[in-house]
């Protein structure tokens, strides 16, 4: 079983976490960690914080010189905004607006405070840089079995890309010098427009993103028990992701609207090739198990909550009406989202790949990978 | 924590399940529980073997008289389908044909069988019956503290229902009488027109599901850490019934078109009634935390994947182009999914009210629930 | 991950449970499973109740014909004592007087009810026959790769047997006929005699019972995390068993008084035989680890908490003295309680190893573990 | 629930933990987690590093000032040691000698790595200093609900002591100015003697602790499923400590030479005082639950694995008789392990309050406690 934690407030001396499972004997890459932390700074629409910051992971413990041990990894991200480095109640005035699509009207009444900070420090999305190092183990591992995870934004605003069946080489080709990361650039440029638009309204934009992952073998998850699906698992990592409102698998919403016959994949075989399907409404996934065909996932995030342009609020105390602080911010960070959405889907993944193909080492793993695929003549 | 276990082979004696760690004194109704088996076997669109089976749930353990113990919960439900109440080897010949959109394919690989019928026992949706009868006590236990939960059709094939604030009491009305479960008579009309058009050719339908609930108190799940979000064990819940695809919380899909400014929900306070939201885009959950506001669920389920009209498929030991196997089915089920998606929705939201006002003995939840409404003056 | 649930009251209808995560292409001996359960009902010292009940598993699901499929192995044993197979509150006065030694004590003031009988029908030993159906489907899957389990009465009342390193083959040896099951018959009939004359006085005892597993590969658990040890695992699992007070690794508590010198297992190689010890103090256990060597274990149980000699005890609503009520019962259950004990210890064993090896099917199993085996020259 | 994830190599930059699931609102005094880390480093018959090291805890998150945010809380204690404050290949050699008793040799297999190094970093005890901060905040807790944890010598070599009935305050009262940690002070003596002859010959020795927890309330724990038995948890916590090869519950293996009558703790009733009982034979634990007698449980600890004089191993590489290395160690720790066995207590009941109590925010748990302590009248 792969598990992790991670601590930190967004104010605080850093960001930390502890990756428990991870093989031995797999080579990482900082470089790797660091360009990931980078990417998920990244995207058109960000403000200004994501300058400051220049996220780093100091790898504490769990390698020795560049390979895993199979201890647990953990590392801490600094946080270099040091003029607010600290967020004691001495240097900090009570905060008792709750910002509306926050978490700070639910979590001031579940922890029964006062201060709408003791809330927001820990519900902040800079949690998110967390979940991306871990990936970035996750994905170093995933990718020695050719198992490689790619976003892209789909949609944004009022302009969306129809699904297309993409590669990830095509993917990536189609990404090289995007902003945005849409694989359109037509529709990016009008995405952009959007953006823009917003910025000058005070106003905040969410969007859609899709996930393809290529490479993973039939047989991960299952249907044996209701807890064990590999759909219900990657729903699970996606929707704990903030912002996210939706999640579709293969076809998703669309597939309510099909009939049967026009939906269902055939499965075909040719010799040499061995079984194939013509089509992948599925998105990879048949009866909570991977079918080996790349798993298509799709998220709707929600606009950023903070808006420059106040919302409606309350003041807890008095009861009074009031604006919402406003706390500099992006207009969209729809990029970024496709970023940690691929991260938690590594964490999935990976995790019920060791599962299957047992966790101790890595080339323990190899082997008995390499003796599955040779079984089932995949 | 709650949790449970279920058992059972579509064609075997018995389903069964094991419910652990739920309180003690409640009063549970055996017919409210078999009125809610009855429902999942209901809706216009399903096919024969639903008027065979006529399940009941027989309870065996967990309860004195009527009420909880505190126990361990177990029960069974009879297969009653009796001409095939068996499925050793020896009555049935081996079935090599995996039907597309089912787990048989990606069932065979990973549990390297030949015989499609290993797999296809337990994958069958009849494992479903099992938690409906968890979420019937679940559910017994929410409606002490007045969470009610409900679900309605809102999209079959071609036809989809508006977003629409309705409370549960509403929705309850507008379903009575209803075959379907569409709170709009006229779609509900031309649905049952889309199901009949499918059953003569042969194919089948999907659809979307809305699931309200009322009456959460702000405050379960959390955004302390990442596994903690209700929103994220909602998804997981749902995503894990068979043929779901999608799942949507609050506005969902609709909330990647939609501005900041246009979508967040504003904050309000009335003297009296207290804090208050004149929308409820969120959909009831806020940094993974139950607002206090309805919880407004949506999912997308695939159509029916065995079709008369049989799909393309390959023996899996000749590598031959064959038409899938085709077994009595439904045309459509949507309305069946939506009662197993109130059940897990019970069966999540009762694991984190447990959580939060322990989980021993009604008497004392009781208590401390009341304390806590009151602490919080909600 | 292979985990199970239990329910079932000790006068309710039936006991039943369900393990879920067991590999598929198992073939099972329902021989083997009423075995267990009738070596669970033996043992000189047991009361009259015993020879009531004849427990017999039915598996309702899991399986086909007598393979495993993979899927949630449900099964009950029915509660043969009819005269009382009911607890309604109807037919039972209620119980005021908590039997001391017993659960009823703390089981009342936890659960805040009045009737003893709420608590002792779920605490009571019974359950534990539950555990010995798990045990003997672990036992079965640990047998393929000749694993062997086996327990031995080494104490009763004031008799003991010191330590032997005694091979799996010569306790069973040893115990051909045994009534008791001690390996040393010297020491057994002075174990009777003390049960003898326990029974004449009314009175109860415990003893101790060793538990030895032969051909555990080196390699499961781990001290990577403090969790994963298998050391703390095996512990939990005894500590667990109704009436164990005390467990052992190795030689446990005789460590505490023996030197570094005296009592390290040094370690030896010879080609051909590989690595050896020429002792095994530390139980097979090394670091958290399997070290390939037996793995010995001993716990101590305390006297059968029913005595015909009532003990002192208060009526919970008057608190007055008052004397326990006497229910049927043995004088000593030690020999039972070795069957628990190593149906415990074979699913902690079980989960393990198919954490190790992959869990899905036993074929895949065995071709990881022997090249698992090859890879560590072992 | 509470959950803890711990990293770090011995001889890595430091080691680090995060503690998540702590309530809200629990005033953490660093003095108090540094004084604990200080008590384990102490006690007669530690080696030199020890006088290195000096560990503080340098809390990096889930503090606000100096109170929980709820939110998980991270720390990291650096390792001092800097003369080996690296592991790289670079500047060790690689080490092929599996020294006996430690983890090296199962480690060595079940990770199928050649340097010994790989292993024995993270299979140091090195990593308990982990554990005894997580016990720091835990006690934390624990304490404003007066439950108090102390530990004690109850063995070393040869010499033990009779189990007592002390009260913590005469527990602590009779450890003043201690530098062993032993109760009696002229068996204490007769240890030291032990211990130094130990050292003199190049031996080692282990021992017995006792830990005596005050002030636990009935009901923690549960018999109404195998894993939530208080019992159980404890010693799985206290069985994954190094070197602890034996765990007891009160009397514990005293228990199976007793008989019933002689062992069983009866039940009385005082007005004014409430229910009570003469002794306290089960430890504080009845049917897997908290009586709320205090809890008395005894560990053993075999003796440090590292000696001076070295023991018999072999070459990994060349199969050839080899001596073991020596690294520089205790000649006993079993001080230590007591500051560890407490803090694992710690962090079992810790859990289990949570559990029972809600687990938010403090002002709420000790309002649930309060009413829980008055509706059952103790």
């Amino acid at each position: 079983m792969l598990r992790f934690l991670t601590a930190g407030e967004s104010h605080g001396r850093a960001l930390s976490g502890i990756l428990e499972g991870f093989p031995e004997g797999v080579k990482i890459s900082r470089e790797f960690i660091d360009g990931e932390l980078s990417r998920r700074q990244s995207g058109f629409g960000r403000g200004k914080r994501m300058g400051i910051e220049k996220d780093k992971a100091r790898i504490v413990s769990g390698l020795r010189d560049s390979k895993t041990l199979g201890s647990p990894i953990s590392f801490y991200i600094e946080n270099k905004d040091n003029t607010i480095n600290t967020f004691s109640k001495d240097t900090l005035e009570v905060l008792n607006i709750p910002r509306p699509a926050h978490a700070d009207f639910a979590g001031v009444l579940k922890y029964e405070v006062k201060d709408v900070r003791n809330i927001l420090e820990r519900a902040s999305a800079r949690e998110t840089a967390c979940r991306v190092v871990i990936g970035a183990f996750c994905k170093q591992l995933l990718n020695i079995f050719d198992i490689d995870i790619i976003s892209s934004v789909a949609g944004l605003g009022k302009v969306s890309c129809p699904r297309k069946d993409m590669s990830i080489k095509e993917i990536k080709q189609a990404l090289k010098g995007s902003s945005l990361g849409c694989v359109d650039r037509k529709k990016e440029k009008l995405m952009m427009n959007e953006i823009k638009s917003a910025e000058r309204e005070g106003d905040t934009l969410g969007g859609l993103v899709d996930i393809t992952v290529e490479g993973v073998p039939p047989g991960l998850g299952s249907f044996m028990h209701w807890d064990k699906r590999l759909s219900a698992k990657l729903s699970f990592a996606l929707m704990s992701i903030p912002a996210v409102k939706g999640v579709e698998i293969g076809r998703g919403f669309e597939y309510a609207v099909m009939s049967g016959r026009k939906s269902h994949d055939g499965i075909y075989y040719k010799k040499g090739k061995g079984f194939y399907f013509k089509t992948n409404n599925s998105g990879g996934i048949l009866g909570g198990i991977s079918s080996g065909q790349p798993i298509t996932l799709r998220i709707a995030m929600k606009p950023i909550s903070t808006l420059r342009h106040s919302l409606d609020s309350v003041d807890f105390l008095t009861g009074k009406k009031a604006k919402a602080p406003v706390i500099r911010s992006d207009t969209t960070a729809v990029t970024a989202c496709g970023v940690v959405a691929e991260s938690m889907t590594a964490f999935v993944l990976a995790d019920a790949f060791l599962e299957k193909f047992s966790s101790d080492t890595l080339a323990r793993i190899k082997l008995n990978y390499k003796n599955y695929l040779k079984g089932i003549k995949y």
